[in-house]
């Protein structure tokens, strides 16, 4: 999907809202466990369910992986029900990848490039640590973005993101270092909610990029200070949310709940819009 | 797989080699494309061929994620098969992850915790750019390791990796700040060979941790270098080849080729220890 295609389909869908399938075992209503592949029977009920509200889906491969090659297969059927179901859904492999640039490349092509599976997602994250070579094999596929680590989060951030070299944090090299590699047309930004008060200053370094922002809910963030920072000329957000949409309800109700909880946040997205 | 046990493997056998094993299916010997699973085929033959010489062995997760879930099959069978073959060797999923804490911890059980399969590594490799919280759901197993990427070999290492921040670049700010996660019985570092000259320092900083080195061989490392800069009174050292083993040569004669030139490495380093 291109940048046209996407801001496209948020001022239609009055959304900029990600759906986080964070699919565990352990946390989906036990009626399913009893299915042949109970995470494949919650991801089609809950994609069924919030696709009206939703502009984009973001599978975490640690919980697909944690299940070994099984979930591997619960992913790719997933991806298959996906993209029969709609072809105007943008979906992020949330995978955090990175490693030097022949095994990216083998990465990229997990991802972007599948003949012996569905696994066509449109963006990838990647961790900017290994830098430019390592990026670089993700970007050169048509109509498929990366979209880099920036600032998390997460307490850890805290760590090494915010050092300071040059009179610039971190964050800050790495999103100006990488805007040599792509333009807002390949590449967008992590950037955590719970960072929200920071966005004004990420907005000069990144006017036009899309920004994807985990965190809203569950983690803290806050939607009205992150659209307050953060909006561009494009909308230019992407906000996540997983646990409170999917585990809003572990009955037989669950999709229903999913349902009602993606909406509510797509109206208040449509007051933006 | 404990400190004192990896220890001792590298003296009994006279070898700190490790076998990456990043089994590309346009790169092995095209006789086993016409198997039923020539991934694990090759790295049945490399194992059996190569493991009086090496002590460890790596799996890079990219080249079986690219297949999907077959590749991670393919992978399955081929850790079932080194379990069973033998229990002194030391396996690393090189696999660079990181990512916020309920999700590192579902990155953790799918390398250590295996219900569903045999994925039951020694060791993962994990990215620094997220922090504390994303490194140490990975270090709440016994006898398992973390081995942080610090300086890598590619020539993106220079991108981040060599920022200065108070005086200390990047990398030195991962190794300093990470030892307060844990000690090195839980963690070793990454470190490329390409930067050797490097090693000296970077034994100033973690005197007594084991050091996996990649880059010796195709990426232009040297083993003599390496060792005179890395070595330590343990030996410290695990030093990684990968294409310069496993496809010394594409006939049905692959394996003794494989086998041939861990043989010459792994006498090499013989006469260090």
């Amino acid at each position: 999907m291109n940048k046209e295609q996407l801001i496209n389909i948020i001022q239609r869908k009055k959304s900029f809202l990600c759906v986080g399938l964070d699919t565990d075992l352990n946390k989906i209503p036990p009626h399913l466990l009893s299915c042949d592949d109970p995470i494949f029977e919650f991801n089609k009920a809950i994609i069924d369910a919030t696709l009206p509200y939703t502009i984009a889906y973001k599978p975490n491969l640690a919980f697909y992986e944690t299940l070994g090659w099984k979930g591997l297969l619960s992913l790719d059927k997933t991806m298959d029900y996906l993209r029969k179901k709609s072809q105007e859904v943008f979906v992020i492999a949330d995978a955090k990848r990175g490693d030097i640039g022949n095994t990216s490349t083998q990465y990229a092509l997990s991802f972007f490039n599948r003949e012996q599976q569905n696994l066509n997602f449109d963006a990838v994250t990647v961790a900017p640590y290994m830098g430019e070579d390592s990026v670089k094999p993700f970007l050169g596929f048509e109509d498929k973005w990366v979209i880099l680590l920036a600032l998390t989060s997460n307490k850890g951030a805290n760590d090494f993101q915010l050092l300071s070299s040059n009179g610039k944090r971190l964050f800050e090299h790495v999103l100006e270092i990488s805007q040599t590699w792509a333009d807002d047309h390949k590449m967008m930004y992590v950037v955590g909610a719970t960072q929200a008060q920071m966005l004004t200053n990420i907005r000069k370094i990144v006017p036009n990029h899309f920004l994807l922002i985990p965190g809203v809910g569950a983690q803290g963030g806050n939607l009205d200070d992150v659209v307050k920072y953060g909006f561009n000329k494009d909308c230019g957000l992407i906000i996540n949310s997983s646990r409170g949409i999917i585990y809003a309800d572990k009955t037989e109700n669950f999709a229903e709940a999913a349902a009602t909880e993606a909406q509510k946040i797509q109206k208040q997205m449509a007051t933006y819009l």
